[in-house]
């Protein structure tokens, strides 16, 4: 079993995606679940460039990483100086990192336009930067910059910037594929020649994702002979992202047999990807693949009733190998057995009564002829079960509610809601403003509950999505709202439907807390 | 320049994707857009699984595509029966379309687990569907469901199964990487066996993204030897979606010389993967290879300046050449090429006046700030460019609305709107109720409108959609409202943008009308 090592740079590179804005405490937090995690490196930062990268190091340094070797980012000395002169390189020395990465130019056009110097000081700037480090007793990671359209154009120009790094001591040389165009065909071939041509030697892949292929081109690099493999958690990082670690660890662990991180660690592997998003603040995204909340989705009846006989079927690996876990989204398109098996996702033992089976069948059959929908409202499923069952006991009731909107010539616009209650037998009667009519409902509703249930207080809003389900010309049309609803530690979807958009958002909003309170009470 | 035949599944397999739930209309203008595009397959549905879709083939076959090949899905006929008496096949011939698309079994575990048949009876099933369709004189793809799967754990069945459907008379084979864990070694492996084993047979791709690989592995297959690439637009589809034609299309055709689409359909692919997106109420993803938002977004600094310099330094290709644009995300240049292209689409010539149109830009900008989106709101934008040409006069204004929406404990629900209007110096006061809030504000301006300007009488609405733009966390969350108007002979989108829903449907309905008006009085 072949080691493979993960060099992280979620910190570094990823954090140059858009929206993304880590503070330093963020970056510990990362780092510590890197470490946790058992990828070989963490690149922290470029501590050269800016004060909180610094600031980082100086506090990561005293974390004593179990697992991971903290790297400093930057790049070669300045042209026309000496290495020991060079800020930059000097603030990697002086950053507590074991290991340096730094980037040198190996496309002769970059020198040209970018670096503006000749090509006979490019290859000194990065000899003689990789001899500093090396003299410090640092291990130095040479990242060629835009190896591949070096190769391209120059494979000679490309070739020595190599070789460069190679002779003043660098231990590792990571082929970088900085624009992110090529195909995995270009890789395959590139990497083919550079390995053959200097045997012995350790490289790394670093890709990004502009042609959509930064995945593939990493395994295909790795199974060309490159040792190391540069990506960031979820794929953050500028355009289109780097290349995604959550992908690449599981395909070359557990359908190629590298190693890659701990065995145990995989399975921790979509709580990271969550985890980072979260620290990010970034809208996971649920079509991830291996990690993402929809990876192991099925809609389609058919693969449904297959699964339940044989997993392999129609799924490529066991969810469970990487944290994740099977759903069975129930939609117009599914048949029997996602309902059924949707109900014992959901801990439901409906499947041992066929009459209950059946009317569950029935009630959400009638459920989406009306225009409901549940794969992405798993809470209000969950209730349907519930009061199909007739096991469940409403926490409220609706005596009234009366929303009302006005807008005045000079456009300001108010929003107020009044809602009356019965809960617990009392008669609750409550108003309040909003952004708008929804948001007015919510307040109001929450105003009411939460002296009764005060773990109502948790739930926000997370997303609200809104559209017309029959436009039926004869029949007038419906709206149905999806709310998603989240109280820090889990998330759940619910559904309304109405051909008046405030009821239709009066549903899910209830269907919401109830599903709360309903998972407080156990 | 070889031919790549682009075979679009938007309309059935990414139908299956978690959150799409298309109309028929949806579907029709999908379908649309996608001859215009210029792919050589539009696969609209499943006719015999739903009555949705048959509804749709009945629409469909009456738009004559010009480019595209009308195709239906479906399976081999059902075991122990005759094809020509098998429901599904028949309703396949009877949908008018030209190409039919049937999948069957070429993994005998499947046919153990999920047919529970017997391997020859599943070859008699291939060969008979397929000869049945061609006796109804229909071009047939046969999709080899789990082909990849099939042939390593039983090559010589797999061969069998492609075998039954090229004697049977089967045009292409499409091999199917259905479970989409595959890496590209395993497809370029398999696809080179595949190929050299059937010379001459046209052999097609169909992928997953459950390793992240899915474009990756399609445009391998195309180097190994098919000439058929399958994948949806915006890569929707089950778990983890399908492969994305939005990355594939410009790979093969930019970057490795085969003709999928007339070059010119090329720069409208940005176009129509946010055309898509908001058809099917998808949030976009902004780092989507290629089309996306951020694709050819750069920081300011270093990559800049080299950029100004020479834009292959940090672009992999130019955006210009499917309709992206490069972004500096400190000073946005976007916009200018954009706005032109779309005004003079709407025969206006305000291109003839470049202040005019720095005008334009600047609210286009200013609006898109917003969250305004002018995709699917034409006689938004239409509107918009009057108003900053200042060649736009008011044919009403607004003094004020109010709108409210009440429910007894009996559930009756009565939404009342009135609206007090300005009309060619008149006060129009007037009080209408209707489904829901907007349907009364609507049926409330009407009533004002239409004793001034009867036109208005032949506007109805066909579509409504909402959704949450940015929930920036500093800000209240704003809502777009999108609706679609007809009068029966045209129909046109408007947007509106507000905290409030109200407000923001407000917006989209008095654009709405104002752009019936302005047309009438041409």
């Amino acid at each position: 079993m072949k080691n493979i090592l993960i060099f992280d740079t979620t910190l570094r590179d990823g954090s140059q995606g858009a929206g993304i804005s880590f503070t330093v405490e963020d970056k510990l937090k990362i780092a510590k679940a890197l470490d946790a995690f058992g990828v070989a490196y963490i690149e922290g930062g470029w501590p050269g460039s800016n004060p909180k990268d610094e600031l980082f190091f100086n506090q990561a340094k005293k974390l004593r990483f179990a697992n991971s070797r903290l790297t400093a980012f930057g790049s070669t000395r300045r042209k026309g100086i000496k290495a020991s002169d060079d800020c930059s390189l000097k603030t990697i020395v002086a950053s507590g990192a074991v290991t340096a990465c730094i980037f040198g130019k190996s496309w002769d056009l970059h020198v040209k336009y970018a670096l503006k110097t000749s090509n006979e000081e490019n290859l000194k700037m990065i000899s003689e930067s990789v001899a500093f480090l090396k003299s410090k007793k640092m291990e130095v990671v040479f990242d060629a910059e835009h190896f591949f359209d070096g190769y391209k154009n120059n494979k000679n120009y490309s070739f020595q910037a190599v070789e460069s790094a190679l002779n003043a001591g660098a231990d590792i040389i990571c082929l970088c594929e900085t624009n992110g165009g090529m195909l995995p065909s270009d890789i395959q071939k590139t990497v083919r020649d550079v390995v053959k041509t200097f045997p012995g030697v350790k490289f790394g892949i670093h890709t990004h994702n502009d042609s959509g292929c930064a995945v593939a081109n990493s395994i295909v690099a790795i199974e060309e002979g490159c040792v190391m493999v540069q990506g960031t958690i979820n794929g953050f990082g500028e355009r289109s992202g780097n290349a995604n670690l959550c992908s690449i660890i599981p395909g070359l662990q557990l359908k190629r047999g590298y190693k890659c991180v701990p065995a145990k660690s995989l399975q921790k592997l979509s709580e990271l990807s969550r985890y980072v998003d979260e620290i990010a603040n970034m809208v996971p995204n649920d079509s991830k693949p291996y990690v993402g909340k929809n990876a192991f989705a099925h809609k389609a009846g058919i693969h449904v009733s297959a699964i339940e006989r044989n997993p392999e079927t129609y799924e490529h690996m066991n969810p469970k190998l990487i944290g994740n876990e099977r759903r069975i989204l129930v939609s117009d398109l599914s048949g029997k057995s996602n309902v059924v098996s949707k109900a014992s996702e959901l801990a439901m033992a409906i499947h041992d009564t066929p009459e209950h089976v059946k009317k569950v069948i029935e009630t959400v059959k009638d459920m989406e002829n009306k225009g409901y929908q549940y794969e992405d409202a798993d809470a209000s499923f969950f209730l349907l079960t519930k009061k199909a069952l007739e096991s469940f006991k409403p926490f409220f009731s609706l005596k009234s509610y009366r929303v009302a909107v006005e807008k005045d010539a000079c456009g300001n616009i108010v929003s107020e809601a009044t809602v009356k209650l019965d809960i617990k037998g009392k008669e609750e009667h409550t108003v309040a403003e909003g952004e708008g009519p929804v948001n007015a409902l919510d307040n109001c509703l929450r105003k009411a509950l939460i002296k009764y249930y005060p773990d109502i207080k948790k739930v926000f809003l997370t997303d609200f999505k809104v559209r017309v389900v029959n436009s039926d010309a004869n029949t007038a049309a419906k709206v149905r709202v999806l709310i998603e609803s989240s109280d820090s530690s889990k998330s759940w979807g619910t559904v309304g439907v109405n051909e008046n958009i405030i009821d239709a958002s009066w549903q899910a909003l209830t269907d919401s807390v109830e599903y709360k309170l309903l998972k407080s009470k156990k």
